[in-house]
């Protein structure tokens, strides 16, 4: 995800004078949202865990709360590439490897 | 966010080996409750819609639904620059300029 | 659930003096939060539906779901019996046996 | 929310043949949809915590939350007034009133 769709997103909410109503709490609220949206295509589908008829509405939500976190990023002031590799190394420190490795535990039972 | 970022969350699951775990379901599922982790930092913050005390962890919160969220992309195999804008000209028809110019009503009630 | 139950559950509350900070939209995140947790139970569960192990965490969860559930509905002054049948008579309508029997699509799609 | 409302729910859910889909996981999934479509109402309401002007689509998200509540005991075979006497006795501990009075800090800060 390059500087280009991080500047797209900006436009599209500043295009539409969003920033006023986009505070830390309901932008938090509003990548929830979009994150039950993408969850939603899979309820009820059992033990299909692809649900591969579903695909386009994936693409659309997941979408969405990329979107949606990346206006939080901006609002937040955070830099995307710093906040993730910055998180990498925590999760690097939780899971490290030889603990981690094919095992699907949580860090707090490995 | 460049490459580099997106191939080292790809590496931290491959060198793990939880791909084997990593189905859109679940997948779903965990970016769902990352979202939630972060929306935690709200929770009773009433009025308060910063939180700037909790500054930290909205930054580790909000990178952790990104790397779900590139994670799940590569599962599905979609090209993140790619979904963002696709979805972008959607939300554009669903809010063209002139109509949703300030307002914060969903595009159903523009 | 009957009206010791929903006593207990406010009396919980009153007895920390927590009324103060439970105001709806966080009431509602919560909810949200408590929501996540019981799906927690179930996060890289693949296709084992019923996360057996985990169930007294289930439990507990589910619980916690009500328990904010009955306090929203305290504070909003909801009667629980009143919009539980209230809202079963909207979902009859939207899902009439003879068009829903056996189905598990959404009622947009029936 | 005495027998008859539960039983209300049951039936509605029995009249359908619903119950094949309902398993723990799709039931756990849907409480957090149902939860996201309550919290929606409060989503760009930035400092106004109340949405009065969504009191009706409160009411009708949040019994939602409840009948999915009430139909997933019912699959996981556990009884409400039960589950949710143990949990307060739960977070009676967690919670313990000289401590946790007026504060909305979690147990972990208290």
């Amino acid at each position: 995800m390059d500087k280009d769709i991080i500047d797209s997103v900006k436009n599209f909410r500043e295009n539409r004078n969003w920033s006023q109503f986009h505070n830390p709490k309901d932008l938090a609220i509003s990548i929830s949202l979009e994150a039950s949206e993408l969850l939603e295509n899979f309820q009820w589908s059992g033990k299909d865990l692809h649900a591969e008829k579903k695909r386009q509405q994936i693409k659309e939500e997941l979408a969405d709360v990329l979107i949606y976190s990346i206006m939080m990023a901006d609002t937040m002031d955070f830099e995307l590439s710093e906040i993730i590799s910055e998180k990498l190394k925590i999760n690097n420190q939780k899971y490290p490897v030889e603990k981690a490795f094919g095992k699907k535990d949580k860090y707090t039972e490995l």
